[in-house]
């Protein structure tokens, strides 16, 4: 039996849940939430969401002693109204920061000793702290990073040149954050190397159409929940199976001392590898100003 | 390839786009609504949201010119805010019959004809107006109507019984609204009658149960979308397919001449058959009350 | 992590297994056969067979530790050549008796506490025999039985009726052999009784037909593969969700003393609930004449 | 509606056939072989293979009149006995060009227009005469080509790496039999090329173990299916959905004017594109070397 926990039933976390009771890839699937009310509510719209499906999914109550033999918790747990607040990204932190610091003690005297996976933004800083807080090993603790980035990178890719974005293979690098960048020279259809097929600008263009395709969603629906839903259920089930995939996730890395995105062997126990950088002189220059960012923030923790 | 549109994008439309993409049940899906901000965040969520996946749902901006050759309208318009406020059970139709009067006509003029599945509320009533309006044969709309509470009431029998959903056969009758009711004289585990095993308390405790769960999910977070995401997206396989399913929807009832909720046999050319109704007296009693219901609604058209 | 075994990888074994591979069911499946080449052939071909799928099925060669760990097995040994032979049904028996035998005590030292699914024929015997040699609680140990005579009979129906397989509800009874019956006073569409909507001939016909396309398969290509895969793939879906759901397979009957078809409870730990037969008397009389075959093959063990 | 054809219903045709009705990837499936009783077998086993899903695949007997409007048909005809025969190379191609010669007419008579999937062996030569005798536009017709050796290539890689087949970018090229080859320069997982990481020993024991892989499988069962099946149904997939996904098969170049196997863009109208070879010199003799091998097996015709 695969038993997940999700700890914050906003968009994201019960559009997470949604995903993974939909296309039946979790056992058991804990639910928890500071609103009871919202607990009530997405418990029964769940298993409303299941009925007539072959699969059985068994969506439990809040309690933490489900947390002891959990094998994933995601941490999903935010406050959309901070982010659409004053623009200041210090804001967000500073909110999100204290959920953090009320969770990770409950995890971690709980017993859990399984993989946790934080999306609550910024997810990077706070992949970090939920790490030390609970005290769980470094590579069992990781943030979906990046992966959402890469996605929506493959897409604009796929969009311009009509090629399945299952098909572009690469990944973007960094924060999850503004200094994200895309390294080009490692992003490829077949053989074909994107920076030598697109020019400057196109390749530009397809970075920040990336970008504002986030940022279109959450202006556009005031938040944004089907990618990143989709992301860290394909990550979910990368763990669950120990399917041992590479995917662009925000993990420690030993050098900078901080968590980051980049690519890393993904498996049942955790981030099980991580893979050679290989940055231009120029992907360098991008590399340390998110390394830097991502200190600045943790910094005002 | 099949095609499918949906009309209104808010929480119901969306989770039911989703649902489509994220199990790959159509290859085009094309999207109304009309906010132009709200299309687009939906449209790049939804793209988002299969980057991974090994199937591939095209996306496609709002153009009535795409109903052509569409072969299943979703109609999801409505107004969440309308449905909060005041109890009258007027106000929701009369925002909603509007809607329908701007779309009906606008889909009898793109050519439209395929399925027209309707969940905008009061389900039963919409869906007649819409039929009126579009001109489209009365078996080629129906309403989601009471498949939904029927989904409520089987898991409602399952939390109480210990037995999957699947396995209680039975349907809920009547309006997709307060006189709804179940015949426990048809509602089935193995070969035992639910109408025997339980006592007529226990049968008012779980029909107002499963209702209840309608009402705590609406209250507890402001809408519900899971349950009848995953109802829309099972009829839709149904009918592109060609399944020939017994599914409880709203359909055109010959001797009442409304839109009503019952077992009927859904395949690619919409509702081909009705289920006999095979009522108690006492059943027959709220078909009654049901039906002046959905009559006394439709008048106020 | 869940975990299968299959013992026997002829095209029954194997089948399920690339069933369970290819919807991605399980997350270890170990395999085990009596010739060497066949399980390299099949370890291989099952390995090639999720290339390109986002799922992961680790393929474990055979090694009877695996067996400790593992939720269910599932019993598919048999040898075809047997089967298609003299057509006098003890043989068949005598020679999968042996292979039970051989692998009742393996499976017993091996220290496994899971569920076992007997598919080799005579299914109810063999059910019934592997109980017996394993020392595994009655209930932990069960047949597919009538679960394909079912599917069988539902197919028949809905080609009959023009619908849907699932929306036909009711259950073969019985030995999985020639005494089967269907009992018609509970197989329903809706709330329409068979029994009532068909004549005695077209009952007969259709269960004729249902027998006879089992004939059909098995002489036109030698055996027969996804009637029965998919049926075992979705009893061990049930069991691994602890689904509850109800399903007609060989359990054993304590009234009769013998193993024998007949609708039950399966969830995680296997058969939890046998429904009630509620037999007209007619049907009471071939039960009899089932319970009679099978105690006849039983005792020549 | 979604329509696919199958011709040949031997192992590789039924399990392709059970992968698509298993995974609901196609609405309509209609089943061609020249045994009357084969296509019996296979029609009530795959119709068997579906009760209990969701899903509902309409399995259509034998008809050339439904080729008018079929979507893809896939050509599996063959004689596993042939192969299984003297290791003479072209005793296969002489019995399989006489089965292409009497479909070829039989599909162009028929008003087929969709696209034309090869598996028969010799897959290159086979989908070349298949084109010319079927009359259909180049790009239209199709192999399964080395898509299988591909997928074989990755699990090796993987088995060896500890890295999932789909994190393993690259594609065999060349003749779907002795003289393909893996353009190692090409092989990637991340950003790192297998042509580094991998010694040239490591690179050819891989290469071998691929090849031997297919070896193993057939002479221990006799057939190889359901690494096959599983290639034939992600192309029925990504061709039904129009993906525009980058897969190697064996598509006609138009420099050598033969078919062969390389990395091509599929969609629904079949091969889209191909992608440059882009082969250092030591890849090129051994493109070279394959394209006279089918060549020399074309000119055989």
């Amino acid at each position: 039996m695969s038993k997940v926990a999700i700890i914050g039933l906003g968009h994201v976390g019960s559009t997470t849940a949604y995903t993974l009771v939909s296309r039946d890839l979790v056992d058991e699937l804990v639910l928890f939430d500071k609103h009871e009310k919202i607990v009530t509510a997405q418990y029964k719209d769940l298993k409303d969401g299941q009925v007539g499906l072959n699969s059985h999914v068994e969506i439990i109550r809040p309690d933490l002693s489900e947390l002891k033999d959990t094998d994933i918790i995601i941490f999903s747990a935010g406050k959309i109204a901070v982010q659409q607040g004053s623009g200041n990204r210090f804001d967000e932190l500073n909110y999100t920061k204290k959920v953090a610091e009320e969770w990770g003690p409950k995890i971690k005297e709980s017993g859990f000793n399984g993989i946790l996976i934080n999306i609550t933004n910024p997810c990077d800083v706070i992949a970090r702290h939920l790490q030390e807080l609970s005290g769980l090993p470094k590579n069992h603790v990781f943030g979906t990073g990046t992966s959402l980035d890469t996605a929506r990178m493959k897409q604009a890719v796929s969009d311009k040149l009509g090629v399945h974005a299952n098909s572009v293979h690469g990944y973007v690098f960094g924060e999850h954050g503004m200094t994200q960048f895309v390294p080009w020279t490692k992003v490829r259809i077949g053989n074909t190397l994107m920076s030598e097929t697109l020019d400057q600008k196109e390749q530009d263009d397809l970075e920040n159409q990336a970008k504002q395709n986030g940022v279109d969603i959450f202006f556009g629906k005031g938040f944004t929940c089907y990618g990143i839903a989709n992301q860290a259920a394909l990550i979910v089930q990368t763990v669950l199976s120990d399917s041992k995939k590479v995917m662009p996730v925000s993990c420690f890395n030993k050098k900078e001392g901080i968590y980051i995105g980049e690519p890393a062997l993904i498996g049942a126990d955790g981030v099980e590898d991580i893979l050679p950088l290989d940055l231009t002189s120029h992907e360098q220059e991008k590399w340390d100003a998110s390394v830097a960012s991502i200190k600045e923030m943790y910094a005002a923790i």
